[in-house]
């Protein structure tokens, strides 16, 4: 069994932020499928949650989406969190289900529609304020499916003061992290596609604003992990979506599709520093599970993360910086794969039941009989989804 | 003004069925917009349906959708399209939106879910019995997300075996066109995922079941015009599916994201026989209109599939054969070229004026006062959707 | 240490031919680097090739290209193999270095280029009774780079008449492989481009006709297990060129790139039992070392495949099944996961020395003089690449 | 015949600067074929640039690429092409035909090699002092080809202070355009992979660093038109190189893979400012003839540049406002259509007989004897590659 205890520390500290909607119905645009025990309400997605991070450590804050998790009392909603042992983290802003955002939010040519959308921000913003949130997360849907269909520069000078303005909003200690995305749902253009036009943003904003990558917003053949250390050495890497895809944004459980993806990842996030407690890269999933179940998909999703990065922690440095600067290609590349193919499960198991943890999650969580339960109690009423 | 009279023959015969669907709402997991004027009933799609073949005399048949389509009487159904003008084609299965094929329906592993989804099929069949439809198509969403979650080997073999117990339902002078689509909304695999597969399977059948091809389903990088000539060339083709994509399935407005790819294939359909009158070689448009107007979208997709099947044909097959066969890359490339770059619009404009039809579909559609008289009357009621 | 005993039996069987090319000199179209001790003749790559296998018992065969590998006397060259431990494999036939076939060969518009082709299609066939290798390994880098240059239709059929003519000449033992691939060197078209292609003609010829994969000749996204699972369902998989790749046919080590696809692939032969005795489905390595060590390259893709494999074979069938016809995705795709995950590192090894090989195969190839010696001996001469 | 009137100011002002190398041989790793009539030297390509400039009007100035065009003397030279009617433009530069740039160039982990690729830039600046230049470009083909290979991020590291060094050596009317590229011939990760790294090393360095958009370098499904508007907007769009493809870096005539896409490309390029003369955004081609003629196939690729851009100046833009600012998204789509489907050839040649130069410049070429004269008269000597 490898021996864990030198990257304990980094272990210890390792914290996977959740979102309320994994624990909703999701699907595609051919059907949601539903499921017994699915949450109605945002204390039922919290408390879903909970058990997540009770059963592995790993998920100490829940991600709110507004206004799917819209209540009359957010003080009163963080207590509840709180009673079950989890904090309210980042909010995230939903420009993209009104009607008057058919053509787009902030990037509208239309003033009022884009103060609509603004008002919506500095919405979130309030609920940042009770909540004790720090981040904002801008997900724009916004773009176009046709060519002449809009103005793509005028839309990026749009873009430019409506974030402006929420910028300005932002107190001392709340940032603003804007994701991009490849595609979907605007087929033909996209106003925030890529790392640079988000980097671009940022970085006219100030320091309160960084980038968001998902990990399943890229171009095929993409190296994302090109991209994960080139934001840590810009300063600019403010949080991470994880997931993972074959293809298009599939929103399947992260390391599922491309293990070895993660890993490579995990290796830059190590590498350049955003393991450390003084760094402020948040690390989040953004998931949807269509047909697995819920609960468990994000066990074993925090799982992977907690794995990918135990084994990226084993990559021998200083074997693999001489290895690369002799020109050893197969030596170097054999260092890391070595800390990839190590079995960290079992180690990781003892290291859990140090912790007063359950070596098995996944077991622990099948076990025990809180699925059971939801699916008797949450009977009727309306089950939570991307909609509600 | 080009001479189109040399091609005339052949642009007489163009027909392009359109699809019931693109009448209603659809669009994508994170929103479906309406619109006023969507149709409510069937009945609705089809006057909207008969309206772009008024105005077009491209669009004689309109496939339908089951169980989206259902109604009470297919006789009376056929008597109401035919009293406007137009006749029932294709019969679209459906076995993706009930909760017995979240994982499978034709490649389930449990035979009484393969039996539903057969029992659908028969159904299809007993609706073409009385539409006169020639053709059963079978799109299947089946597969998976994760890998391991099912057996892709077996699933091929119970698919084999659904698929004969429905060819073996098929009359004297039907057909099963047999739809592939490279992703979506299965993740990880899908059951009928490329044209070899659609064509292994039809081969085991027999002659009267066909590959169907949608211009949207491949993977990127593609050349689509050759499958097309493959299947031509193996007497496989069955049907058209025709839309347009940047990245995935976009299912955007024929033409739009890439005329010169759809040049290119018309000019593969028109070389390997598929417009003469003897072919059996189906064209039909499958499109979503989620952001634009869905009568107008279906007039400029028609027109937009004459448009290039003109170019096509104004393709100097001599010059080019010429051309070809002395190694001559820029001279065959140019007379390729050319027939692409001239402009037919005005050309077809005066042959449809020489038919009795509108100059220009779609300035007439707009002259006209049907838009204004469906958003009038079709207030209230349940809008026609993907999911009814 | 995981017990391998339960698979050791198919261990023991697994065998990966290498291509002689791999041990020359390799690159890109911007740059061929050279490195010490690469061969300068065919058996200069034969002792290379066999090196591997004395350190890994994996590589018995080496395949080869002609006329990169030409030699007067056939006959003298297999005996020269046998004599290192090895035996000559498949003849890999070359039609894209001559002028000649600058717009095609075995589809090319003129039947004295074809019959140039075929004539080469002969020799390698010739060649093939004095070594008794089982197949002749068509590729053909045919195909074209703008729309209009080459007739698509017309090409198809030379191609059937062309593959006809090769395959009556095959002796009774002997195979032909078609390969297929998605691009390159051709950059619009390419005579085959996919597997339903190489299928469609290699059912046409016959039995003898069967297609070989290359893991790196597919457009991004393809699920090439499935392809894999379709092929051995039909049973026309004739052989594998293994490699592995990130965008292009990027030729890197197998399992380099993406591993867990490795253990897919590997995953579908074994479950659709091509890696049965009575199996004909042959692995082998079609690779380029551009920038690392070449004879260290091959013994750790032998060592690659035979990883994946072992870990493919340690998957828990029933419980696969049990969890996959109950829907169980998450438990699936577990089960599927724990073999992907399980370190076989140190069971190989120890399985190795138990049958006196060693147990660090790079290892001892460093630790060994090989190298040393060759990159002394092989001063001077003409270093083997693709042109030579 | 469509009225260019209005638009003949621009056109009068477009100038794309040619590619040496486009004059010499290229191809694949695979092969590169000869033509007759190849130059044999700097002169001799020179010589075929100015000869499409004569016939079009359109490439007044040639790009150099050092070392390939290496001569004793470049003011001698710089006459040698004004005495031709064309000047010498950017001069680029070439850090990955040298043995010791295997592992990288100006990335290198080794300080020593660093310094020799900024000698070989300082080089390049003297050349420009010489020629007066303005244009140093960039392309770096470091990166890696596997996983561990090379440490990512000191590599960035290192990148910015080489080209920090070159940044000082130019002078106050020079530029650096550093060039991007998505894969090729590093397959796992490359230094310089997108837009963003390119733009964010040329912010830090100053303003005469400007980034290279070649049309060619992207992943799949990118929308190289968004990011020439961003760029565009940002300020920091230096130069494009033309060319087009299907799938990985074709290097094929600009226009010939999807003219849409060109034409897409030039109205934001009119749109955004940059056909203005004020602005500095320099238009180049960078193409390979494989299997074409090379002066034809230059010919060409500067006519459909003009062709695309008369078609993009021909957008209706105060009616396209009007369309995208009402939501009409078909009638919008429609207004840019009719600008990419209007015919302008017939227009363009009459306003190339009106300046003097032949209304089909093709033609032109074709009747005149240049090639012939150019095929007898150079026999012998060594056809200039890549190489040389």
């Amino acid at each position: 069994m490898v021996d864990l205890s030198r990257i304990a520390p980094v272990l210890e500290n390792l914290a996977i932020e959740v979102p309320s909607w994994a624990y909703g119905n999701s699907g595609t645009r051919f059907k949601v499928f539903q499921t017994p025990g699915t949450p109605r309400t945002v204390q039922e997605k919290i408390a879903d949650a909970a058990k997540v991070n009770e059963l592995t450590g790993l998920a100490p804050t829940v991600a709110l989406h507004i206004p799917w998790d819209k209540v009359e009392n957010y003080s009163e909603l963080s207590g509840f969190a709180q009673e079950l042992g989890v904090t309210l983290g980042t909010i995230n802003s939903n420009t993209f289900q009104d009607d008057i955002y058919k053509f787009g939010s902030l990037t509208h040519s239309d003033a009022a529609v884009r103060n609509k959308a603004l008002d919506h921000m500095y919405e979130c913003i309030d609920i940042m304020n009770v909540t004790g949130s720090q981040d904002l997360k801008i997900w724009l849907a916004d773009g176009t499916n046709y060519p002449g269909q809009g103005d793509m520069r005028s839309r990026q000078d749009w873009l430019h003061d409506s974030l402006q303005k929420v910028y300005e909003r932002l107190g001392d200690d709340q940032r603003m992290v804007l994701e991009y995305k490849f595609f979907e749902p605007a087929f033909y253009h996209t106003d925030v596609p890529d790392w640079g036009t988000s980097y671009a943003h940022t970085l006219a904003l100030g320091e309160k604003a960084m980038v968001c990558l998902d990990t399943g917003h890229h171009a095929p053949g993409t190296n994302i992990e090109f991209i994960v250390a080139q934001l840590i050495r810009l300063g600019k890497l403010g949080s991470f979506d994880f997931n993972s895809r074959f293809y298009a944004d599939d929103d399947l459980i992260v390391g599922a599709a491309d293990p070895f993806q993660l890993f490579r990842i995990m290796y830059e996030v190590a590498r350049g520093g955003a393991l450390d407690p003084a760094s402020n890269v948040a690390l989040m999933l953004d998931q949807c599970h269509n047909l697995e179940e819920k609960i468990p998909g994000q066990i074993r999703s925090v799982m992977n993360v907690q794995e990918m990065t135990a084994r990226a922690l084993l990559v021998d440095r200083d074997a693999l910086t001489r290895a690369q600067e002799s020109g050893d290609v197969l030596g170097a590349h054999a260092v890391f794969m070595d800390a990839f193919y190590t079995d960290v499960r079992l180690g990781l198991a003892e290291w859990r039941e140090s912790r007063g943890l359950p070596a098995d999650p996944m077991a622990a969580y099948a076990a025990g009989g809180y699925q059971g339960t939801i699916n008797a109690d949450r009977e009727g009423g309306q089950q939570a989804g991307w909609g509600a």
